[in-house]
């Protein structure tokens, strides 16, 4: 089917500017508020105009700036997907507008207004967990990539670390370094995260034919707290020389109960955590082999569909998965 | 003396621009490059003529975006003070560029010439420790604020916490709950952190009328290792029912090292650390009592000064304290 035809006039009549303005914000060239500029390209979209096609300069009407939009406050995950995106952004060639959402929807929706009135090229979307959340589509309308936390609509682009085969890799280290019964401490059920570690050390249990020791995962939080109880009821209740921990705190706090119960490791027992958080690894006694989660490359990854897109690609939609990396120390 | 007087046709004649585009620039009315703008600003100022006087509407000319330039790419202590900036700013009212230069001068000059080109109101330079930072004043010349790492230049404005008084409330706490023999652990001696904590918290037991048990400070690493370490030496060398911890991560070394040799705590000695950081202090046996840095509160001051810096004040100059808040748990 034909594209329906729309005019710089039909443009400007409903934008209520000039048919200058309205050149200037479709075409990239002059000066104009952003605002302006992004009332009118909005109404443009809207009344069916394919724009920045036709060969103008791929640069033109672009601001160089790209919002993120988080939700973790804490910025322990924050952090490194923006050091990624400016791998991939260059040193100031494009800048990144930090918003910080608090996990507010209001707070998140005044964001993308004020965003957006700024001009920005594009979005990246984060926040604190792989659990999806709510897609922006119909809120704002730049080229927008979701790094760790995926977008619910598989329409819009999302890029997160591959947590089930991180945690496969995990397990797959304790199964080749020679463990024959290994336990599986997660975080709570509800968690993307927790429920694809423990289904990817489940498959590389499963594919060297062993049995969960103890027979089932054991859910709870994420915490030291919960690593050492895990412990205690797995001392109680089965033989085991391996556990996967599907973070660095459980298994901590896994390593602290063995301790404490005599148990060495990792002679008698081997254990292997996720996120490599280096505060957490590397105070443990012994030091914490783990999982990374690679979260800069995912950034590095979201910021260059990003660019991609904001060239006038589509975006390949779904999920991509970054690969993640065992960092090996001494508890496996 | 009387100020020189500049005339708008000298600047536009020095800054190559029309006395449209001059007027433009220095106005603040009137769209123009936030490059441009810059540059015929920065000819203005060099020619000593005083801008934004004269009753304009204060908004006039500003972009509205202020610049984050940090060197620390853990995070760990930006994003608190980003979150306290953004309090101060107000959704979306003023909108954050975030740089972040990963200690790399070459890299922080880049950063600060594109910030200046995208006409940047005001600047944020903020860092990963107390120690001073060279200062920015010949480098960028927009209003700014030093956040946690100090300028080295007291004409410039910089808000840390008060250290040495948060370790003061810290360890009187220990001399409040009837301690009387308090070792003193610190960080390295090179680090003002370290130094004005361990000063902060002697002068607390000289007040009381105590030594320091052991005789005098330990310096050591930042780390677990080195607090279960520090821990050792006091059990060989001394009497002691008090431990102040320069940091938390420190304090958490001495509390495994004390109940591996089988010391109460808090019954036998009690132990305080600094930065209440959660991932450390909750996961401590027993969850450790802490001083809080309130980073938070330092980012809004900042951004307090920074807005009243862009209004046209001068900025008060010097090292601004922000008190820090202790945070009891079980540990003492």
């Amino acid at each position: 089917m034909a594209k329906k035809r729309v005019t710089l006039a039909q443009v400007a009549e409903v934008a209520e500017v000039s048919v200058g303005t309205a050149s200037k914000a479709i075409n990239g060239r002059g000066q104009l508020s952003p605002a302006t500029r992004q009332r009118v390209r909005d109404t443009a979209r809207a009344l069916g105009m394919v724009l920045d096609a036709g060969g103008e300069h791929p640069s033109a009407g672009r601001s160089f700036i790209v919002g993120v939009l988080t939700s973790d406050s804490y910025g322990r995950f924050t952090m490194p997907i923006l050091t990624g995106a400016e791998d991939t952004f260059g040193v100031g060639e494009i800048a990144m507008l930090l918003a910080e959402s608090r996990g507010d929807p209001i707070r998140e929706r005044h964001y993308l207004r004020t965003l957006r009135n700024r001009g920005i090229d594009g979005l990246i979307v984060t926040g604190r967990s792989s659990d999806s959340r709510a897609s922006l589509r119909e809120v704002i309308d730049v080229p927008t990539v979701y790094a760790l936390s995926p977008s619910d609509d598989r329409a819009d682009t999302s890029v997160v670390p591959d947590d089930a085969g991180g945690a496969y890799r995990g397990a797959q280290h304790l199964v080749n370094t020679g463990r024959r019964s290994i336990a599986v401490v997660a975080g709570p059920a509800h968690h993307l995260a927790s429920t694809h570690r423990a289904a990817g050390a489940a498959r590389a249990l499963e594919e060297a034919g062993l049995q969960i020791a103890g027979g089932e995962v054991l859910h709870g939080e994420w915490s030291e707290r919960w690593g050492f109880e895990a412990a205690q009821r797995l001392l109680a209740a089965t033989d085991f020389d391996g556990v996967f921990c599907a973070n660095d705190q459980i298994a901590r706090g896994v390593l602290d109960c063995l301790r404490d119960q005599g148990r060495r490791v990792p002679d008698e027992v081997g254990v292997v955590g996720v996120d490599n958080w280096s505060v957490v690894v590397e105070a443990a006694r012994p030091a914490i082999t783990s999982v990374d989660l690679n979260l800069r490359a995912v950034g590095r990854r979201a910021a260059e569909l990003l660019v991609q897109m904001i060239a006038g690609d589509a975006g390949p939609g779904g999920v991509e998965l970054v690969d993640c990396t065992l960092v090996a120390r001494q508890s496996a």
